[in-house]
């Protein structure tokens, strides 16, 4: 139990502990509150890393850390392994799938999932990339059509197997097809008997005329670059018509592929749903200082939040639910004093994204950078930003393996008899 | 495709990838057969270190290598990702679930899994450590239940949620009990505000009168001081009456217990079945040579094999299967050159188990050893037998960092939302 002087406190939850929830959790930790954290995994995931447990990179503990280790000092504050199942802002009430919390402040950071643009039916043949499973999804089914490649005998479908299309063009999307390259031409060279890994194809599609829509052009057209010299098909102005077993119909013509990887759009949690106040896209539209219209009790930040500054929408990346978990838990305690909220305002650190093994995009402050330096700067951020000291050091000595063996350390295949799936037509 | 000149080469088969069957192809590397190695898995699995991802030690990746990648330089072998169904020996074929593979010689190592002495029923309530999916499983279950913990209010229930039963006194138990008191004494301690982790009760079952029965009785006692030292209750000739979804039943008296783990017994793969031959225990009882009964050309080795030597069955360990690999192949090399069979005289090269931090058992050659000596011995030896070199590096690393700091690198609860788990009787 809670020492009895932390009964008295006020009660903030916040719903999440991704890089928002954590944030304002952090930021609460002295304050004279009582912290609730509610999530539905024991871990922080580490989700710009996500790709690399999705290509056998990284194992999926190297990129989380149980959210209560990480604030284990904050002795104000309790973590839950909870599912959230709605909320009810009237009555000051969080409903659990097995119970409830009431709380005097809210902070909602549930993140976001996939989104399909309506084609609730693609999901299946085309996995996202939000949680561990997901990504070991995404491992089992790129490891698993290599595997069943091997016993192909029919060319044309063995093309199938090795046809591997990724939707959508931002950091994840660049990312996935610059490692998949990587994995055919370099990882599994020598391991099979029946092909050639690297005969593998990479087709990386893109509705907008060109790749990270978020940066600089010159930099978009460093990492197509980037891409087009490891082999990756990149098509620009393309959209997708459908997916199915067979692949995709991209402009007219279809792409017969095993293996379809989606990381073109996400949705807000469908507890935006339950806040009733209205949406944008499924986000929740928020105040200046983040809370929700008729609550100024509740705030909602990061994936979740529709906001915009100078005119566009705050990106879904992980600085705006960072910096807008500590301005919402800061107003939280503002209000607690009896001093007017601060509005949020996002201050842009810099972006990027790596191409492959020495290659990649950043763009910091004005500064556009490519290749190596951007590669060593990207890397260095990254490992900074990994939480507790042990992922930091453990995924850096990865990353030094694989740099000097071009191996991969994690190609595990787990959960389900792989050879039995990756759409398998030769009997039962 | 094989190079034609394989073609024509005398075909052996292997079925499985463990320490039986990679030793088994190893042996025929540079020999002129043509070598098809099958697994369901795409991974070799280091079965001795599997209790330490169970444990949330160790991820998975880090004691499993993929089989391909193992044999890569081994020109004349090809690795199958497969299912095999059944054998048919008299036409030489192995049926597998999408297909089939005929072979000249056939060497038969598919391991083990769980015996539950004939309570099928047990499997459901006390899972057993047989493969990565099985350690994820034991590693939900142990981190739910402290999860669960910490959102009971009821002090009976949360005693049952806090009661960890390991069924079964062998060299995985032994190790599951010490980690598992560990875990509550160290690893979780300062992490909860409802409860105090050491509080969890680690109760280890033997059927047996004493611990690791395969030990020397001075060593078994060792274990068995270590272990109570460490918190844990150990039962000896005491046997489980009843598994289900309260706990065990144990000479009578009930043990209410959410986490029940299972080591108690293996039964050898369910193929043994399919080869027509006498079995003992369900393993296959095999000529001194390792083949079976009118059919030279097939061997079975490892934990299907039931062969007595100076009047003792042959334990289910590696050394047996990896020394009855070796033999079994240069018997199929003796045969195709004309020459008789070599009977196998299996070596016993010691054996050990660790009971936690800086102390283990281990007899070696009539050697005896406990304590921080045999936990250093054993450390080593199980180092040095990963196989690939970066496995080595990493796990080496990841129990330095684990020794320093009394924490357990893979804390991740993978796959089931956790906190609907773990016998929750507390509402929908």
């Amino acid at each position: 139990m809670s020492p009895p002087s932390l009964a008295r406190l006020p009660h903030v939850v916040i719903i999440g502990g991704g890089f928002g929830g954590l944030a304002a959790a952090r930021e609460l930790g002295r304050a004279a509150v009582r912290v609730t954290l509610v999530d539905r995994r024991n871990h922080h995931l580490f989700q710009p890393l996500l790709y690399q447990v999705a290509t056998a990179g990284l194992s999926g503990p190297d990129i989380a850390a149980p959210i209560r280790r990480v604030l284990r000092r904050q002795r104000n504050t309790t973590v839950l392994l909870a599912e959230v199942a709605s909320i009810d802002p009237e009555g000051k009430r969080v409903v659990l799938r097995d119970g409830e919390l009431t709380y005097d402040h809210l902070i909602v950071a549930a993140g976001a999932g996939n989104f399909y643009f309506g084609h609730d039916e693609w999901a299946a043949h085309a996995p996202g990339l939000k949680s561990i499973e997901d990504a070991l999804e995404i491992r089992r089914r790129v490891l698993c059509a290599f595997e069943a490649a091997e016993r192909e005998e029919d060319p044309e479908r063995r093309r199938a197997r090795l046809t591997f299309v990724v939707v959508g063009g931002g950091p994840t999307g660049v990312e996935l097809a610059g490692a998949l390259a990587e994995i055919g031409k370099h990882t599994l060279a020598r391991d099979f008997r029946n092909f050639d890994p690297s005969d593998a194809r990479v087709v990386l599609i893109e509705g907008a005329p060109r790749l990270l829509g978020g940066m600089a052009a010159e930099l978009s057209e460093a990492a197509r670059k980037g891409l087009v010299d490891r082999g990756v098909e990149v098509r620009l102005e393309s959209r997708v018509e459908t997916i199915d077993e067979h692949g995709v119909v991209v402009g007219g013509e279809r792409i017969v592929a095993d293996t379809v990887l989606w990381a073109a759009g996400v949705a807000a949690s469908p507890l935006a749903g339950s806040l009733g106040v209205p949406l944008e896209r499924g986000r929740v539209l928020v105040e200046p200082d983040l809370s929700i219209p008729g609550h100024p009790e509740v705030y909602v930040i990061g994936d979740m939040a529709a906001l915009k500054q100078d005119g566009a929408w705050l990106p879904g990346v992980a600085q705006v639910a960072i910096q807008g978990g500590r301005v919402a838990a800061r107003n939280v305690l503002r209000r607690l004093s009896g001093a007017t909220t601060e509005p949020f305002r996002y201050r842009d650190k810099g972006s990027m994204a790596t191409i492959g093994r020495s290659a990649a995009v950043a763009e910091i402050g004005g500064l556009k950078s490519k290749g190596f330096f951007a590669w060593v700067v990207w890397w260095l951020v990254h490992i900074v930003a990994l939480i507790g000291f042990r992922n930091r050091v453990m995924v850096m000595l990865e990353w030094f393996w694989a740099y000097i063996s071009w191996q991969r350390s994690a190609r595990v295949i787990v959960d389900r008899p792989p050879a039995l799936t990756a759409g398998s037509d030769d009997g039962a």
